[in-house]
């Protein structure tokens, strides 16, 4: 064996798995639980044997999607630290996140049926992702773009549940923009005189 | 047989009905899907075939039990239209649904389980304590204590939201109250300058 035809073997192997994994994120997201691993397979154009090469199992598979998946998101949160408008990046991020959310969650969904996330990967690269989430708002409070009175837990808490509620058939994109724009009013920082208690 | 005789029976039969769906509503909405029949009969103090009699099927009895709460809470909201202060109705109620909501979504997603609301009945009931929700929003916007450029529909995904957000055993209560703090300054009158867009 050549090393040239080692090196082009890993290139072909790291194309396949790429490819096995934008499938299976379609895929997965649109069906969730339901959808099988064969199908990965052949909408990949790969066999069978190639995608448990790479993914022993559907729970391996499912995890690698949802890391690869929460690593992009964060990678995303992070690019916008340093942009200009702190508020318009955090409250920005908050809707592309419940906006992206309708597969991701499927997927979570999905993969903990098959049995969950063993070794806590999927659990990890989901904290990466908060903590870049609690940069922005961070950024955006210290800024006064958002009321410094509110913490992350209860931000994240917020932003799980309306992108459930996003998720969900029944709620029409419009009604969900609105959802976003009563928390968006809020989590600024001048509040109201009266009601609310 | 005597129509005393005949009445007793019926005062009992009553009384074991009410008694059934007491102990399905505790032990269900702890449960879910997993709890039994059997169980529900034993804690009750009634054999199982007298829950068979009152209720043909687990669907059948998961469906009595949320008709009833969603009928009760429905009332509740409808006792409040006629106080004095329309916002703390309002968010009182709100409050109180999602406080009530743990259970409430453990019995409906074991309906489903069970095969679901097949004559609608549960969902005409859901119906009902939405149309009063809707009747204490209405009351509280003409009041001027929620902002008037909402509507129900994104209210009521807000309530759902939050209701599934403080259901989830991860999110503590305290983090639960500040969740709805932010969703009651959304929902304020008074809206902030800056931000939020």
């Amino acid at each position: 064996m050549s090393q040239t035809g080692g090196r082009a073997r890993r290139v072909d192997a790291q194309a396949n798995r790429g490819r096995i994994l934008d499938v299976a994120e379609d895929v997965f997201g649109k069906g969730g639980a339901t959808a099988s691993t064969e199908e990965v397979a052949r909408l990949a154009g790969v066999g069978i044997a190639t995608v448990f090469r790479h993914f022993p199992t559907k729970a391996a598979l499912l995890q690698a999607v949802l890391i690869r998946r929460f690593d992009r998101l964060r990678e995303q949160a992070e690019a916008l630290l340093d942009t200009a408008e702190p508020g318009a990046a955090f409250f920005g991020f908050f809707r592309h996140l419940v906006a992206d959310a309708a597969t991701k969650i499927a997927i979570g969904d999905a993969l903990l049926d098959a049995g969950g996330d063993d070794d806590g990967e999927a659990a990890r690269a989901s904290a990466g992702l908060r903590r870049a989430v609690g940069a922005l708002l961070d950024r955006a409070q210290r800024a006064g773009e958002v009321r410094d009175d509110v913490e992350l837990p209860e931000v994240y808490a917020l932003l799980v549940a309306t992108s459930r509620a996003a998720a969900h058939p029944n709620l029409d994109a419009e009604v969900s923009a609105r959802v976003l724009d009563i928390v968006f009013a809020g989590l600024a920082p001048i509040r109201p005189a009266t009601g609310a208690r």
